[in-house]
């Protein structure tokens, strides 16, 4: 398969669509003087917001003082395909009665104690569109 | 399913398996002022040295003032379980003779003029494992 497809962006709405349907991505905080920490995380989205648990920890510290970036993929390594959705925005840690009605469970035991919420300034995506067979996998995504 | 599984630290040797047998990861790099820039890439890990390709752009010009994480992870959202692992390091463009021997097809068309490489300073990486049904699923990963 020679496979050498084209990037295309994917509007915002359909950017959300996809976070909605996928359940793991990866929160991206700068490390002054260090490289970017990167962590996978469970998350919804609730209306454009992301939410996601966190207990203490450098990356609970680090959103607190500059923007953040959270990141979900989708990969198909057989037909070389693929979608990345890129969320920037400012985290805040969330109230009590914000989160009261979101049912995210957390995947592993211990605090967790602190809910964020990802307010996005922009969301961006990008598709790549494989080269041959693209009428039959254009439906796919 | 109740399944609230525990986080263990991955050895540093196997962290580098792990990379070795996955194809995409995720590079994060610090962009001043803003959020970090994440976006998926295709790899090969040569020795211990990350490789990917990169076409010009805010990726490879951020790469070039400071240090940069790349991500790797799997996820079984069935049994709630997975890997991360995040090598931090150092990237810079590799000359042609570097990456001679290494066979690394881009997916998408474009010049993708660049090899970069990343040496890393740091590779840690955790693992989720789950609660229930431990003995069958701890040789899965």
């Amino acid at each position: 398969m020679s496979a050498e497809g084209t990037l295309v962006e994917i509007p915002r709405e359909q950017c959300l669509q996809l976070l909605r349907a996928s359940f793991v991505g990866r929160v991206a905080v700068a490390v002054p003087g260090s490289a970017p920490l990167v962590v996978p995380v469970n998350f919804v989205v609730d209306g454009e917001i992301v939410v996601f648990r966190s207990d203490e920890g450098s990356k609970i510290d680090a959103l607190r003082v500059g923007p953040i970036s959270f990141q979900a993929d989708f990969v198909d390594p057989v037909h070389r395909t693929g979608w990345s959705v890129l969320v920037q925005g400012v985290a805040y840690e969330a109230t009590p009665w914000e989160v009261e009605h979101i049912g995210l469970e957390s995947w592993v035991s211990g605090a967790k104690a602190h809910w964020v919420r990802i307010v996005p300034a922009t969301i961006t995506g990008r598709r790549i569109n494989p080269a041959e067979s693209a009428v039959d996998l254009r439906g796919y995504l």
